[in-house]
């Protein structure tokens, strides 16, 4: 699914929501336990139910590598599944390597011909350059890489001031150059250059959304992946004030919130209410 | 396998040496092509002939995910394989996420009743404290967090000088403080409070082994693994001068040179006589 193609569906669905599916044993419904795959089981269940009102799925890696080999077998089943629609894919594996070692990663998780074809995959920077190139050579695929995550710990290093940031990277003449020089700020200026806004996307959490407007100043036109609405706090409505793009570039993602809606036999009703919810706080946004 | 053990087993075989178990099926000898699971049995092979002169392996989880399902089976019967042996093993994974989410990771890749028993797993530090912890909290298991790594993206982001860099760390009164400061150094300082020398080792490359006497200050007892010397070109005296500590402290990566050291039917010949080579070279520095 390319960038035009993803803002039609946003724009037909009056929705920008991703939902994760993180499928975690210990809170999946009851009721599903006697299936023969309940991790796909679940997986379906919820896509059905927020099918009208979700543009993108994102399952993270690791609630399936977390099962072992049946674990990976539902997610083959899970992104097959999904393939049915038109939904935009997104694996949340965070991976990154040496040039060499991320094209097998990217072989594994965008190659058409393989087990696991998903149309994004999300990578992290620290590598640096020939760690994620190798992923944008795959035509017709993403690659959504972390920028400011959501988590307490994302203060460790990605908020470090950088010495002479501004002057590092790119040329930058504004007023706000004083202020852009976190090590986030130049994992967004220097990567920005790597690729364009047709195959690159950026994880920047909804836990801190103050600082999406440093973000738009970078990188007024790429999609965020928004992580952090729901279960961890964050508000879809400071999200949107500071993020919309003019072609909206953001997919606000909720996991735990559709999912675990509830722990009952309504599990997958009240995920798609909740995913309703959100999609009528969204449809204001959608120009 | 704890510090001490692993200690004894660098003393028994004079031997620091990583074997990389990266399976690259355009590489691996024609003559196996007709196995049921070329993968495993390449990787057997591979292990038989070395395991006099290695004291851990390293399979690269990207060489595997590559491959699917099926790959991640040769995965499985691999680190069932090694278990057999007092060695120690790495599930190269550069894995990190969000707390939960670090935790499903710690869970397939450390815990012993799951399908991947390895003793440590490689982590990728961007996002902080919480990403890292959850892994700490596996018992007599290990973290091998990346700090410096040896490929030319390194220099994107794990190079940028902090601003005041030495003030923002533990507190340092030394007469190198001034120069303390890039963004992997800081890593290594603000991580090493996580866990100890008896659950964390870094991941520092031998391409620039310069730098291992300035990591030498921040960490001088941890272990280090460190990639890059063979195919890549760094220099495993180099590495020694710089990097060896009192109790040796060093875990030498080898892969593409030992693996595909010959592409006959002698490959395990091959690759047994340029991992004793590697020995011979280590076995000077073992005291």
């Amino acid at each position: 699914m390319n960038r035009s193609e993803l803002i039609a569906e946003i724009r037909k669905k009056k929705s920008f929501l991703c939902v994760g599916l993180d499928p975690d044993m210990s809170k999946i419904p009851a009721c599903l336990k006697e299936e023969e795959d309940v991790i796909f089981a679940f997986n379906k269940a919820i896509i059905d139910a927020t099918l009208d009102y979700a543009v993108a799925y994102k399952p993270n890696l690791a609630f399936y590598e977390a099962y072992g080999l049946k674990g990976m077998m539902s997610l083959k089943k899970t992104i097959d599944y999904l393939q049915k629609f038109n939904v935009f894919t997104i694996a949340d594996a965070k991976r990154g390597d040496i040039g060499n070692t991320s094209l097998k990663y990217a072989q594994a998780y965008l190659d058409p011909k393989g087990d696991f074809n998903f149309n994004a995959i999300t990578v992290a920077p620290y590598m640096g350059e020939d760690s994620v190139k190798p992923f944008l050579q795959v035509p017709d695929k993403w690659v959504v890489l972390l920028a400011l995550t959501s988590n307490p710990g994302a203060r460790d290093f990605q908020n470090l001031e950088i010495a002479g940031g501004a002057n590092n990277g790119a040329a930058t003449a504004s007023a706000s150059a004083a202020t852009e020089k976190h090590l986030y700020e130049q994992v967004l200026r220097t990567s920005s250059s790597w690729g364009n806004d047709e195959n690159m996307m950026y994880v920047v959490g909804a836990t801190r959304a103050e600082f999406l407007s440093d973000v738009r100043r970078i990188i007024p036109k790429h999609f965020l992946l928004v992580p952090g609405v729901g279960a961890q706090g964050g508000s879809l409505e400071e999200v949107c004030r500071y993020g919309l793009s003019d072609e909206i570039g953001l997919l606000i993602n909720a996991s735990r919130s559709i999912l675990y809606a509830s722990s009952g036999a309504d599990f997958a009703q009240a995920a798609r209410e909740e995913a309703a919810r959100m999609q009528q706080q969204m449809q204001a946004y959608v120009r």
